[in-house]
């Protein structure tokens, strides 16, 4: 299939498409598969270039793939992403960083970059990524696109190239929050109609962890999406420090990644990026302490999420506290940036609840993502809530959206 | 300069070449030298295509090739090695492992594995490596070659892509003892004739060190070679246990690599092996106490090895403890092994003093090589008393290398 590709987040190494079935409800839309996702008779590359020359062309196609593809959908290629999707900037450091259509000079973010890119550039309807730590919701956010981290578990796994199976997901990307829901209902497997939440909390930690721009931007929306809903407050989540929930997160999910990984790397000692390699030597290198410490704790956080977001409240946060950073930063000035990201990103990482990011803000001209968390479950009401919201928003600031090319 | 390479030993994106001067003791000879060594006008790669990528053409010669080049001898190109030199199999996951044709399917050992192999595989007359922490005296073993790390500040480092330099020096590799002293005349600025050191010391706890077979096939050319020699005795060198000056060494070394390179992997986040990265990363993460130990037992490690070679004294041990490992094992079958060699290679490392290998013995048709440690300063007695020791264990066990082809 002849495809243009002016942003490079398509795979040059693989042709894996998949025709659309002629009947069902996504016929005549084209989409992406970032290539975690097996397609039946290719080999998923996974980012690195050793990976793909050490496996076996898959023997199945991801269920998500099929899925869409018996809707009617179109897979018209595999999408670049960070390596082993270890990664939240989309540089990848073998197969180069997929132009981020709304900002070129920064990063499109990861690990789900190129299907963020290839949405972004309108060069599909959608796109699936996966999310372990935020590899929907950041380039979400930082491309100005709609994209869901599914409840953990609500989203058949199967056919995916696992990373840390505790905290894996399998989301998608679209421009507007109707092909979201389309999407949505296929890979739900139910309707999705426009609907409220109960109540909202809008989390204050999280807006504390974000520049003060980017937060000054996204509190009006904020308080606009909490006058569409009935009660909502504003209130820190975490008793103690986001920072902590995720020093837990980012222990408990690189010694998980590294369990996943050894083997192979002991096997073939791959060519990573050194940022990549230096995440598994320390996944590897686990202190035993903190490890059981994060594991101990992890109950207690996910029942304080829980209890947040009992009967049907929703946790409104930014999606990442800054804008898509410049690309090719030096390590020592991206990995602070990596850092305050994840203090935002491990909260629906840790409880496994999904989150939506909406595309509802900018900041200098260049996106930042809004986001909803909702109880296990609630996929559907969120996106639901994404499209009264982005028609509520829509009609009193104008589509900021167009306002950014 | 057309260039027949049939072993993988030269690298293949650089044509760097040096005529000889048309007058000179090397005229005649042709060598190679590792691609950490600056010849004007190309770009010294390292090992490591993102240093190649990220660094202009030399401005300068290295001193060591522009001697070599003034003595008469032809470069007749550059060759590969371990990334950034750290290494010691000589299995660059990027270029490939050189073939070590004395053992075609084992490891040519690193980092100067193409140097190395280059000389084994008579492609040249001899050739130039380095050694930080047994870069030479390595393959040199594995490879069946005269190997010789000189004394740490001997021979000029200008010129030279450097590592961890309180450890760094340049090395070089021969067939026979009387290239290395050609050789030898020209960077050590004086004469070399055939000597004998005063006193023999066999390093009984660097033995008990070695493989089983490997102590056993060495143990008679250290006797033989102690009777060559005035007084002699076998004892233990180190008053605790060799683990221990390695473990220091390989602290100091890598904290000290990280250092040269931080600002570089900083800025470039460059494509690693798996293993080389995480070098980088335990540099980066050393432990204070763990360093500020080293630091603190150096001194004292320098002045055991210093009374043990007072009065021309040397010191016999296996250059390495095995023979070459098989080519692509597992990371957690090499290191183990690393370490162990690592074991043996750390003391004329730790002491900064000259180290010289000889290939006098095969093991299961193998190479595996004899070492002389000597004094600071005492490399041309080294060199001198090679050749002594060839000739006579030539003359008493015949030709052990051609025995092995």
């Amino acid at each position: 299939m002849a495809r243009s590709d002016p942003i490079g987040a398509f795979c040059d190494y693989t042709d894996a498409t998949l025709e659309g079935a002629s009947a069902g409800p996504l016929v005549g839309l084209t989409f992406a598969a970032k290539d975690l996702l097996d397609v039946v008779g290719h080999v998923t590359g996974g980012g690195n270039p050793d990976w793909l020359a050490t496996h076996a062309p898959a023997e199945e196609t991801a269920w998500t793939v099929q899925a869409l593809v018996d809707a009617g959908a179109t897979m018209v290629g595999k999408t670049y992403c960070d390596e082993i999707s270890r990664g939240v900037f989309g540089e990848n450091r073998h197969y180069g960083t997929p132009i981020n259509v709304r900002a070129p000079d920064r990063v499109p973010g990861g690990s789900s970059s190129g299907s963020a890119a290839a949405v972004a550039g309108e060069l599909v309807d959608f796109a699936l990524g996966t999310d372990t730590g935020g590899s929907v919701r950041i380039p979400a956010s930082f491309c100005g696109l709609y994209g869901i981290r599914p409840t953990h578990g609500g989203v058949s796994m199967n056919g995916v190239l696992p990373q840390a199976p505790s905290y894996d997901t399998v989301g998608w990307f679209a421009r507007d929050a109707e092909m979201l829901a389309r999407v949505g209902e296929v890979l739900l497997q139910g309707e999705i109609a426009p609907t409220r939440p109960k109540r909202m909390v809008i989390a204050e930690d999280a807006f504390a962890v974000a520049d003060p721009d980017v937060a000054a931007a996204l509190r009006p929306i904020a308080q606009g999406l909490a006058e569409l809903v009935g009660e909502h407050d504003s209130r820190p989540i975490c008793p103690t420090d986001l920072a902590d929930w995720r020093g837990h997160q980012v222990v408990l999910q690189r010694r998980e990644a590294w369990r996943t990984f050894a083997d192979w790397i002991d096997r073939v000692n791959p060519r990573f990026g050194f940022d990549v390699a230096e995440l598994f030597a320390s996944g590897a290198r686990t202190d035993q302490d903190e490890h059981r410490r994060a594991e101990r704790e992890k109950p207690e956080i996910i029942a304080i999420i829980d209890n947040v977001l009992a009967d049907g409240t929703v946790i409104c946060l930014p999606t990442t506290p800054c804008v898509a950073p410049l690309r090719e930063q030096p390590r020592s000035i991206a990995r602070p940036v990596l850092m305050n990201i994840l203090s935002l990103t491990c909260i629906a990482g840790l409880a496994g609840v999904p989150q939506i990011s909406l595309p509802l803000v900018e900041v200098g001209g260049v996106p930042v993502g809004l986001s909803l968390i909702g109880a296990r479950g609630a996929d559907e009401m969120l996106i639901g809530f994404a499209r009264v919201a982005a028609d509520a928003v829509g009609s009193t600031t104008g589509d900021v959206r167009k306002g950014a090319s």
